[in-house]
C-alpha cells in the first residue's frame, strides 16, 4: 500500500503532483511516511496568482492589520501543536526538547512579528530616517521611504528546521506585505506542508498570501520576475547555483543566503580548568553538539581553548557527552534522537572520517549502544569530540577550519594567545555565530568587536548571565541571523531589520508640501 | 611617436603594464591621447597589500580622522581642477558645464563624506540601534554594531563619470575604513588615473588605501577574497558576468550593481499645454537629453504625457532641442559636445535605428551642421526625440520600454490615465529615477509612492521648487542612488546609508556590563 501523497498549495488551490513522488521516511524506524511531488504544476501561473492576488491583498492592509493576521496564524498553529510534535518525532527523529526548538521556536518567532505590526501601526509604508535638505533652502528635501516590494518571496529551505525555517522568514515577509511561496527540503517537508495546510484552511490569510510547493525545486527559479526575492537556506553549493541563475544574475532578483559555517566557541585566556568560564564553555559545547543531533547551522564546530587547557577541556567535554543517551526519541530515557535521513547519516560518517585524518579522537560515543533503535536501520550517530593536539596542530589542520560535519561532531582547537585564537577563528572565513567565555568584561567586549566583522552574531557568556543567556546556537528574532563569506552573506531577523529585505528603499525628492502629503 | 603609457598604482608602487596598451582618444578630434595597460601586474600581491597595509592603517583611524583625510584629498583635487577640465575636454569631449557635473560633482560628493567624519566623531565602529532585551530580565541584551569590513573595495566603473564615479564610491569606502582599488573604464581612464595620482603623490592617504588599475579587467574578480566587496557600474551584461563569478556566487563577496535603466519623466494628468507643470517637464526633458550628450545612467529616456498633449509636448521639446548647438566643446557657442568614443557613437546609431522601427521621429537634430567638428571624425550625435504616436502605440512599443540608447535620445509616450501611465512606467522593470511634474501635492505624493517600489529615487518637480530642485538626473549624495530590477538592485549614497555596504552588521549578545564595555 502506498503512502499518502501530500498536496501542494499553489494558485489558491490544493494540487497534487502528477508524478509518483518522493518518499519521506522515519529516520529511526526506517519506514515510509508520506510522499511529495510537484510534477506538472503550473509554476508561472501559481507565482503570478501570488503576486497579483496575494500581493495586492496584503499591500492593501496596514502593518497593524497584517500583524493581527499573523497573530491569528499563531493561534491556529498553537491549536495543533500535538500533531506537529508527532510529525517531528516520526519524520525528524527528534526528542521532544529538540522538536520544541523547531516548532515552538517557529511559533514564538511568528508571534514576535505579529506584535511588531502593533508597533508599526496604521501605515502601508515606512519612513526611513528624517528629511535631508538638498541645498541651503529648506523647501526642497529628500525623504527616504521603505515600501513593500511588488513581487513574491520564494523560500527554498533546509531540512533541519521545517517549522522555524518557514516562520522566521514568513513572519517578516507577510508583515511587510509580501506573499510567500515555501519550498521545504523534501526529507522533512511534511511538517511544513501540514502547518501551511492548517493556516490556509483556517482562512486567516488572504488568497495567494501563502503557498507551498513540495518536491523538486526544478523550475522555481525560472518562474521568478525582477521584483521577486528569494531566500535560501542550505549548502554553499546550492547557494552558488541560485546566485548564478539568470533570475539573480541578470534580472537582479534580490537574494538572501544562509549557508553552512564552521562556528566557534572561544574560552578567553586566563581561566583555569574548573573556573566558572571553563565550566560554562564545557556545558555549552556539549549542549550545542547534541541538540538536534548537531543539525543546526549555528552549532559549535570548533572549540578554542588555551593550549594548557587542552587535556582538561577534552576530559570535561567528554564526560558530559558520555551522559548523552542516543536512540529512539519515543523512549523517555533518550536525550538525543536521529539524524534526519540515511543521506545525512552517510554524509556525517564521511565527514567524520575526513576530519579524523587530521585530528585525534578525544571522545567517541559510538561505543555506547543505541537505546530502542536498530543500528542497521536508525540514522542515529553518537557524539564525537576531536582535537588538533597542539597549537601548531591547530595551524596545520586546515580541514578543521573548513569542514562542517552536520552532526554531533566538534573539534577542540588549542591556541597560544588571544591573537592566535582570533586568527584561527577567522580561518572559518565567515560564520553565523561565535560564543565567548570569560570573566573580564573589557576583554570580552574587545574580543566581540574583534570577531564582529566575520560573524553575524557574537554571543558572550559570562558568569552573571549563566542562567539568563539564550544559548550559542539559539536564534533569537531580536538579533541578526546570518554571516559573511562562507556563511552566505545574508541577513535575517534582527527585529525590524528583517523587514528591509522585503521592502524597497526609495528617496523621494520633493517640496516640503509634497513630502507632508506622503502621510 | 607613441603616446604616454599611464602607470597603475598597486601594492604601493607605480607600475607600468608590460603590454603595448590600449589607446585613449580625443572623441572630437580623433587623435590618440595616452595609453593604458595592466598586463603582468601581480594582482594577488597588490590586493593583499591593500587589505593588510591599507586596511589596517585605515581601521586604526577614527571616523573623524578619516574624514579629515578625505578633506585633505578634496583640497588636493581642488588645486588641480584646471588640469582635470583639460583632460575632460580632450578625452570625454564634454563642454565645460558637463565636465563640471563629473569633476566638481565628484569633489563635492567627496567633501560631503569628509564632513560626515566630523559627525561620526572619535569612534572606530558604529552602534546600530538600541540594545534589545532577550528575555524578561534586562541583564542579557542584544546590541547590533556595524564594523568596517576587513577586505578591500574593488570598483569597476563606467566611462561616463571618471571623476564622480570614483569619488562617490571612494568617499563612503574610505570613510568606513575600507581600502579602494579602482578600475576605470578604458575609454576615459585618464582622468581617474590623474586624480588618483595627485592624491597619492600628495601623501594624504596611508599606503595601500587607494590603488588604480587601468586597462583590462581580466583577473580582478579572481583576486577577490570572501570579505572583499565589489561595486560595478555599467551594462547589465557585464553585471551578469560579475554576479556569476565564483567570488560572488561561491565566496559571498558582497556586490553592488548599478546598471542601465530606462528612466521616466511623467507629467501627471490635468495640466494644459503651456501650464507651469507642462513647461517644467519640457525644460527638464530637453536638459536631461542633452546634458553630457545623454550619457548619464539617470537621464530621461521615456517621457509620459496625457494623450491629448502629445503633439504639444513634441513641439515644445523639439523647439528647445533645436537651440542645442552640437560640436567641438572648445568652441564657446557649443552647448553639447561628443559621445566618448567611436564605439559609443556606433552603439547610439544602432540603438536609434532600432527604436525608429517602433516609434516615429518627432525631432531630428541631425539636420543641423556640427560646429567646429568634422562629422567623419567627431563622435558627435545630435538630439533626437521619438514618439509612440498614441496610447495604444505606447502599449505596443515594448522596445521603447526596454531599450536604453545611451545618448541624446528620448521617446514621448502618450498615456490614457494615471493608472495607465504608472503601468507603462513600470514596464521599465526597475529604474534609477523617475521625475513627476504637477501642481496637486496630494496627487504628486500618491504618484511618488506608487513608483517608489520600482525606483531608487522619485524626483518631484512642482512650481514652488522650480528654481530650487536639484535636477532629475543629478545624483545628490544625500539621496539613494540605485534602483531595483533592470537598474541592478544596488544602493549607493543616501547620506549615511552609503556606509552600510562597507560595514558588516553583527549582533553582540551579552550582559549589560559587557555591552557597556563596547565603548
Amino acid at each position: 500500500m502506498s503512502t499518502e501523497l501530500l498536496s501542494n498549495f499553489l494558485g489558491g488551490q490544493w494540487q497534487a503532483g502528477r508524478g509518483a513522488g518522493s518518499a519521506l521516511f522515519d529516520p529511526v524506524l526506517g519506514h515510509e511516511l508520506v510522499r511529495v511531488d510537484a510534477t506538472g504544476l503550473d509554476l508561472a501561473a501559481g507565482f503570478e496568482f501570488a503576486r497579483t492576488q496575494g500581493g495586492a491583498a496584503l499591500r492593501s492592509m496596514t502593518y497593524r492589520e497584517r500583524g493581527a493576521m499573523l497573530a491569528a496564524a499563531v493561534k491556529v498553529l498553537q491549536g495543533q501543536r500535538d500533531a506537529y510534535y508527532e510529525i517531528a518525532t516520526a519524520n525528524s527523529g527528534t526528542v521532544k526538547n529538540d522538536s520544541a526548538v523547531d516548532i515552538d521556536g517557529g511559533i514564538y518567532t511568528l508571534g514576535v512579528y505579529a506584535k511588531m505590526g502593533e508597533t508599526l501601526g496604521d501605515r502601508r509604508f515606512l519612513m526611513d530616517g528624517e528629511p535631508a535638505r538638498l541645498g541651503k533652502e529648506p523647501l526642497f528635501q529628500s525623504q527616504h521611504v521603505q515600501v513593500p516590494v511588488r513581487g513574491l518571496a520564494l523560500f527554498i529551505n533546509a531540512f533541519n528546521f521545517p517549522s522555524w525555517g518557514l516562520w522566521e522568514k514568513a513572519g517578516p515577509a507577510l508583515l511587510s506585505g509580501v506573499p510567500v511561496i515555501i519550498k521545504p527540503a523534501t526529507a522533512t517537508a511534511w511538517l511544513t506542508q501540514r502547518m501551511v495546510h492548517d493556516v490556509v484552511q483556517a482562512g486567516v490569510l488572504p488568497p495567494g498570501a501563502l503557498s507551498v510547493v513540495c518536491g523538486s525545486s526544478a523550475g522555481l527559479m525560472d518562474a521568478l520576475r525582477p521584483f521577486d526575492v528569494v531566500s535560501f537556506t542550505g549548502s554553499a553549493d546550492t547557494a552558488q547555483v541560485i546566485r548564478s541563475h539568470s533570475a539573480v544574475a541578470a534580472r537582479s532578483v534580490r537574494v538572501n543566503i544562509e549557508a553552512d559555517s564552521v562556528n566557534s566557541a572561544w574560552l578567553l585566556p586566563g581561566h583555569a580548568a574548573g573556573s566558572e568560564a571553563f565550566d560554562l564553555l564545557v556545558k555549552e559545547v556539549a549542549r550545542e553538539m547534541t541538540q538536534k543531533s548537531g543539525q543546526k547551522c549555528t552549532a559549535i564546530r570548533r572549540v578554542f581553548v588555551p593550549e594548557s587547557l587542552y587535556a582538561d577541556a577534552a576530559q570535561a567535554i567528554g564526560a558530559r557527552l558520555a551522559k548523552t543517551t542516543v536512540g529512539n526519541p519515543r523512549n523517555e530515557s533518550v536525550r538525543m534522537g536521529a539524524l534526519v535521513s540515511r543521506a545525512q547519516f552517510h554524509a556525517v560518517q564521511e565527514g567524520l572520517a575526513h576530519l579524523k585524518q587530521h585530528a585525534q579522537v578525544l571522545y567517541d560515543g559510538s561505543t555506547q549502544a543505541l537505546v530502542d533503535a536498530d543500528p542497521a536501520v536508525a540514522c542515529c550517530v553518537a557524539p564525537t569530540l576531536l582535537g588538533t593536539r597542539s597549537a601548531a596542530g591547530s595551524d596545520a589542520a586546515s580541514v578543521v577550519h573548513e569542514t562542517e560535519v552536520f552532526g554531533p561532531v566538534a573539534t577542540l582547537v588549542p591556541y597560544r594567545d588571544a591573537a592566535h585564537a582570533a586568527e584561527l577563528v577567522r580561518r572559518g572565513e565567515g560564520s553565523l555565530v561565535a560564543s565567548l567565555y570569560g570573566s573580564d568584561s573589557q576583554a570580552l567586549a574587545q574580543a566581540a568587536l574583534e570577531l564582529a566583522d566575520s560573524h553575524g552574531r557574537v554571543h558572550v557568556i559570562s558568569a552573571d548571565v549563566a542562567a539568563l543567556h539564550t544559548g550559542h546556537g539559539n536564534v533569537m528574532p531580536q538579533s541578526l541571523h546570518g554571516g559573511p563569506g562562507r556563511a552566505g552573506g545574508g541577513e535575517e531577523l534582527g527585529g525590524m531589520r528583517a523587514l528591509n529585505f522585503y521592502h524597497r528603499r526609495s528617496a523621494v525628492q520633493a517640496s516640503t508640501e509634497v513630502l507632508s502629503a506622503l502621510g
